[in-house]
């Protein structure tokens, strides 16, 4: 058996984002322990993405965790009495109604949490701050003062035994660089999911700040989507390709 | 109705503390909004407790949230194949078997969730760095870097909107001054739980960390323990009483 030297926990939400991060960690030579949540999401369509994407990436260990942010409300996409605002021209004004109150602080606890029982100092988060819709808990300044407060807050880590670093590999890229970087590491991207609201047998709608975010990156990367929408998807072609090296 | 003007988020163990924590609370003129958490405890006697406490202390609100930190395995308090210690001599030296990976972590992200979603920023959790048993998430350090993060995570305070306090009235009290506080504004210390390792019945052990250290608070405080242990409990009365103002 290979013996484990340099785990990481990563956080994989199915989408394209945290599937990239997954496959960077393993270039970085990670052997990659995978945890996906299941928050009270209106759709399951990105939980079953991230558990096909963690078996065909083979990740060491898959952990689903269930929590109910559902029930607190508060956002479009918990709370299925709220609609999800589509076909937004400027997504980079305020923090949408998408956001999940404490989402990412939620999440990096519980991998905190593995990452100490698994005796892993490196936890990976496909946050990005660029094409970021206006989440504030995606950004370097709340990554850095989780890493702070996560060194303090662990046995391992005020032992001495090591510390704890958040890594958030594409946090200052574009999604048409995400893009790029995963196509050329080998990410197959017909397996991610990015949609807020999906129809009924789960294809992506085109239209919500995230298929439009993905549509974009992939019409400036100058790749192909694999995914096939439920409605006909507005034109990002016509944008500047980004330069590719 | 009452107009809920100052809410606060209290996290309610069933424990000694937290019981003290939320009266402290409610004392300082906050709405409560009580939150305990199933997390694969062993026994399920303190969130019986809590619950009563919730009902009984009439909180605004009360939520249990369940998450399973139990399969992560790493604590003698959720993994039942690990002994809880007993009768432990000195138990400042050392983070203890009975540590839960990052627990304080994930209870205070469930608890700033509410808070953003109820519009609340303050959130009370009875830790304790005096009688603290050697949980590197009780200490002073650890809940200043927590709110740091906090500020930084969160729309309501990106927005400007406010900024979260995290409250510990009692982490630098002894656990005699914790009860003698208590006991002075009305704190039915018969409803609180304590034991890491109660009997079948719920009875408390008597031996484990935390009831030598309520035992010994008690004694301290010059009060008797409402609580009916399982078995004999060692003598704590010979200790000297803290003056009393």
């Amino acid at each position: 058996m290979k013996s484990l030297k340099n785990k990481a926990v990563v956080l994989l939400s199915g989408g394209l984002d945290s599937t990239t991060t997954l496959a960077i960690a393993q270039k970085e030579g990670f052997d990659c322990f995978a945890m996906t949540f299941r928050y009270g999401q209106r759709h399951a369509h990105e939980v079953t993405s991230a558990r096909r994407i963690a078996v065909a990436m083979q990740v060491v260990e898959y952990r689903m965790v269930e929590i109910d942010l559902g029930d607190l409300g508060g956002s479009a996409l918990t709370d299925c009495t709220l609609d999800v605002p589509k076909d937004r021209q400027d997504m980079t004004q305020g923090i949408p109604i998408t956001y999940v109150p404490a989402r990412n602080t939620i999440f990096l606890s519980h991998a905190l949490a593995w990452a100490e029982v698994l005796g892993a100092w490196d936890i990976y988060i496909g946050v990005n701050a660029t094409d970021y819709s206006g989440y504030p808990d995606c950004r370097p300044e709340y990554i850095k003062a989780f890493e702070t407060m996560a060194n303090l807050a662990t046995a391992a880590a005020v032992r001495g035994q090591g510390r704890y670093t958040i890594h958030t590999p594409i946090i200052k890229l574009t999604k048409a660089q995400i893009i790029q970087q995963g196509t050329q590491i080998g990410v197959d991207y017909s397996l991610t999911h990015s949609c807020y609201d999906p129809n009924q047998t789960g294809k992506p709608c085109g239209h919500c700040d995230s298929c439009q975010l993905r549509l974009k990156g992939f019409a400036e990367a100058g790749l192909k989507d694999p995914l096939e929408y439920a409605e006909e998807t507005a034109d990002f072609s016509l944008n500047e390709p980004v330069e590719k090296n």
